[in-house]
């Protein structure tokens, strides 16, 4: 089996950016790479400059004395064809087009101008990603847009056809302690689309799940395909736009895209067994969960540690997301009593700590919990206070004996209300913040509320009994 | 009409704690009336201390030189029956037993003992707050459970079964910047019960919106007809706990509810006009709403200032949650071509900002829709970074004509991505939360994400709109 052709072009040995200019986007990229720490040669590209940001510049693609393997495009749309031919005389494999204003602006003559740039590219042998999109993010390689990125890489791998989704998905997956492989905002996708995408990230070993935002398919087929090829592998959860009537308005006018039937959409999803989301938020903590967790395979749920409202609540959002609440283990309630708890008849599941006098008994509640071979996966709520004593990390972390619990799946629920006047000081964020890295160190993700816990867990339970189903077809 | 009983025991000239020493729960009632600022009369009662938190202490309540109006029972279930005889000798109108182990520990003697207290409550003329309740928060007359807790006065009350969701809601409704009349954790509510307390805020004119926290309802009819009453006066928020299998199971176990059918509960709500939501996020994000914004009739939503691919999902999301993203209209499109935008064709509703050159007509955009008949409310995207130039204040106050646009609801979406590794020293959070502290001065509440807001918005609606329906009934 040949490499596939995406491999070579992520991991460029130079890169050239067309339209470079000190404080330009183009320049933006040029810092980017310099923030990043890429390795390769750096070619800033200018009619009118000597150097950007310190490297020397050239006047075109064609002055440069090197190899040119990759080239981020920042020029007008109205140049590209003469950026083409540089580059096709220049030998480049891929050019990136940062450039926009073409098909998605509806307009005649930035459609035949995109039909054009395709034409040409095909005709040299010259890849395209894009055009209208960010491009690649590869941080292990020192390779961004934003020259505020991350350059930790990370397991879990990105396709974004817009480009301000890809920059929330990277930032807000950041804020969870989760890292990308590879992530790409693709764009108009004349040439490279959501298939060749998927199909690269299938194939990676540095990346163990996909999170893909779509607005529209090129190749209904062809995409299905790929993808249940690849959700027998890892989990791919999908965010689309153009769900509705005026999200569909929206895409043609964002990347050109068609964005097709909802109902066929769904049922497509389901039978090529990928996760679907409905926005940034549910994306990122459905992937943590994926992304820090082991997997399970059945959908009894242990929640602990919450008030007695917060436990009835927690009961009934935890069905509402598809999990079940089991009644407490006969044999943990027996054990309860054997260590002479005296509620041992009244705490249940959800196990509302509040009952347990001073807490005792808390700790092997919660290890029994975990233990249990009717429990699947266990919620835990920490006390965002210390009530009886100095909110700390420690007042925190020892809530809970989290390393003997994550063994199975364990989602931890801290509601954050750290901000504003309560925290004049940023003291307690501070703490809420060392916490969650002490929880990402073992492994455990932290979730604002039971809701969105639940539903995350729900959604990964569902994908991995859906992939050991079709694993025994 | 006579007074509402409730008037006068939530604003009591003295108020003695039974159970107080100095660092139990019955100390930390007293430490609340302190520091809140209770001016009346504060009578610690325990037969061991001399003085608590610097305040004479009392062996008894009969003990007692002056009236006592209202006691708060910190004391064991044991004792509350001694306690009750006190109080009668003295003339207490009220107790509020924090005091809890009754029905709802499933066990006979305690289902008989808190017979026996409400036998002996009632024979002496004393009402009953409780018990196995945080009890009353009153800000504005310095009543608290809670040390921490505010003392501003706002225009929401609030009813709570449970007492850490109400501390939640409390918490949770300070950090958006939105303030209670009154809260009552009310627990197994012998006595007084949810129909009361609701009876009480639909007649308080301190009261704006009422939020509900309620397990299972005591007289279905009354409550119904209560609410249905309110309802046309003031929006109800209410957040049902007990609605699944397994929720039920917990509620009987937390303050010995019944929690009935969900579907007949669903239908009742409908038709009683309260606004349903399923857990604290949502509460206050539709609450906040309510709070803060002028009504609208109409679910007509203009949104601005997303990038492309948020615009898509804006409007999928709005879709989804009962708003009609309609198309930009024709007058907006007309004016925007008189002013020379170079995208008044491409530009749509959702608007897009990103592809206005330089961010032109962006502000002239915003104004016309917030002015436009066909739109009943907007939305707008608030740019979390500096992108170019640095993040301030300032960068994001100026990002639209608040003053200009809220005469129309308008909901104000921010991405808060501030805390953790990418704001070590705490800048960006103390950017963000000034910032929401300024649009809060303005009565524009600040969501997090589109989905919240979008929610928010469809349900503020949909009540209004029923309102208006049922008053020309």
């Amino acid at each position: 089996m040949s490499p596939n052709p995406l491999e070579e072009i992520l991991h460029p040995q130079s890169i050239a950016v067309a339209g470079a200019s000190e404080t330009g986007d183009g320049g933006r990229f040029i810092l980017a790479l310099l923030k990043l720490g890429f390795k390769g040669k750096i070619y800033p590209v200018h009619p009118k400059y000597q150097e950007v940001r310190g490297i020397k510049c050239y006047p075109s693609v064609r002055d440069i004395p090197g190899n040119v393997d990759f080239v981020i495009s920042s020029i007008p749309a109205t140049q590209v064809l003469n950026l083409l031919d540089d580059c096709a005389m220049k030998g480049v494999k891929c050019i990136h087009f940062f450039t926009a204003r073409f098909a998605e602006t509806g307009r005649q003559d930035a459609i035949e101008l995109e039909k054009e740039m395709l034409k040409r590219a095909k005709a040299a042998g010259i890849r395209i990603i894009g055009p209208n999109c960010m491009g690649v993010y590869h941080p292990g390689w020192g390779i961004s847009w934003d020259p505020g990125m991350s350059n930790t890489p990370g397991p879990m791998g990105l396709i974004s056809q817009s480009g301000a989704l890809a920059y929330e998905l990277i930032e807000t997956a950041g804020t969870r302690g989760m890292h990308y492989s590879k992530g790409i905002s693709y764009g108009n996708a004349v040439d490279f689309n959501e298939c060749d995408y998927l199909e690269y990230f299938a194939q990676d070993d540095e990346t163990k799940l996909v999170v893909l935002y779509i607005e529209g398919v090129r190749d209904g087929k062809r995409f299905l395909d790929i993808l249940r090829k690849t959700t027998a592998k890892k989990p791919v959860i999908i965010l689309k736009g153009g769900r509705g009537k005026s999200g569909t308005r929206a895409t043609a006018s964002h990347t050109a895209s068609l964005a097709g039937s909802t109902e066929v959409w769904k049922t497509a999803m389901k039978q090529a067994g990928a996760v679907t989301v409905s926005d940034i938020e549910e994306m990122i903590d459905v992937a943590a969960a994926f992304y820090f967790l082991p997997p399970a395979y059945g959908n009894h749920v242990g929640v602990a540690g919450g008030g007695g409202g917060g436990s009835v609540l927690a009961a009934d959002l935890c069905e509402e997301a598809g999990l079940d609440v089991i009644p407490l283990p006969a044999e943990i309630r027996e054990e309860l009593k054997k260590q002479g708890n005296p509620v041992w008849d009244w705490i249940s599941n959800p196990a509302d700590f509040s009952i347990l006098p001073g807490g005792v008994g808390a700790e092997a509640l919660s290890k029994m919990m975990a233990a249990h071979a009717a429990i699947d996966l266990n919620i835990v709520f920490i006390v965002p206070r210390g009530s009886r004593g100095p909110l700390t990390v420690d007042s925190l972390i020892t809530q809970f004996p989290f390393d003997d619990m994550k063994s199975k799946p364990l989602f931890a629920i801290l509601y954050d209300r750290s901000s504003g006047e309560k925290d004049p000081t940023g003291r307690i964020t501070g703490i809420f913040t060392e916490f969650k890295n002490r929880l990402v160190e073992k492994s455990i993700p932290v979730y604002p509320n039971i809701t969105r816990a639940a539903n995350a867990a729900a959604k990964m339970v569902k994908f991995y009994k859906q992939q050991k189903t079709r694993e025994k077809q």
